[in-house]
């Protein structure tokens, strides 16, 4: 048996898809993230992980909250979109849709969405790339019946992955 | 805003669905875990969150060592089931199934199973009644093409998970 790695395999691994926001001071900003879990029942704590490079990552360190919206299965491309694939350093991707502000003062956005959840940050592991920030959700609301959108290479979006997603495989 | 928690929101929340094992000396067990994400793509690295109480958590504290196995969609709860249900230390969950063994010396599930990863632990964080386990990728193979089985409460199991899951939730 020789160890190579097969990187193709990353494409079997299944995961939702979220819209996490966070802000600090009179700044916010959002985008897609594939890695939200539930980490512990008790208390009811999430992860999410974060590139270094995005706006967000920066948002969360600073503020040490977070939201993730649960998006919903009919949430139209053209809509979370630009939450994946745009830098909110540039853009203001909150401009267009309707949001509301939370008990940790991070946008929800509702719009296609599922259900909400707010969360304090209580660990972060440096990954290189990538962060891990570890939260207690101080809040969560359903806020639709539904099915969630789900990220699969062979289902959704086609295998695309926004350069900066844990994800994200570079072209040979 | 009130900061109240609704616990269902946690149902919204999707992932795949994979047996991870880990070996010592010449013990060895596998679970079934929900919660296996990439969180780099350089270096490959993935995640595990195991729960302390279970066997296969011991087993990697020691050993430093784990793989995981992808399952398929057309895997039968039959075979997946008792991975999930029935502790490693008073039964013996390998004796009825076929594996390899694979270069760090874990137990390789190939039955049902789409793809199966190795890696090596190289940070882990505390998080109560869960470890979250960081692993490099040391080797990887894809076994067959087909579609992964994805844990959704909605979909699959009928929202039931074992009561040391991350997603458990305990009956009102």
């Amino acid at each position: 048996m020789v160890p190579t790695i097969d990187r193709s395999v990353f494409r079997d691994l299944s995961y939702g898809l979220y819209i996490v926001t966070s802000k600090d001071e009179d700044r916010m900003n959002g985008q897609i993230v594939n890695t939200v879990i539930q980490v512990t029942s008790e208390p009811p704590r999430i992860a999410v992980i974060i590139n270094k490079k995005n706006y967000t990552h920066e948002l969360i360190v600073k503020s040490k909250v977070f939201s993730a919206s649960v998006l919903d299965e009919s949430a139209p491309m053209a809509f979370f979109g630009p939450f994946g694939f745009r830098s909110g350093r540039d853009f203001d991707k909150l401009s267009k849709i309707s949001f509301q502000e939370g008990i940790t003062g991070c946008p929800l956005i509702t719009e296609h969405a599922l259900s909400v959840l707010e969360a304090e940050v209580i660990d972060q592991v440096d990954l290189g790339t990538h962060t891990v920030f570890i939260g207690n959700v101080v809040r969560s609301e359903v806020l639709n019946e539904g099915t969630p959108l789900t990220y699969q290479y062979h289902k959704v979006l086609k295998g695309k992955s926004p350069p900066n997603a844990p994800t994200f495989e570079a072209k040979k």
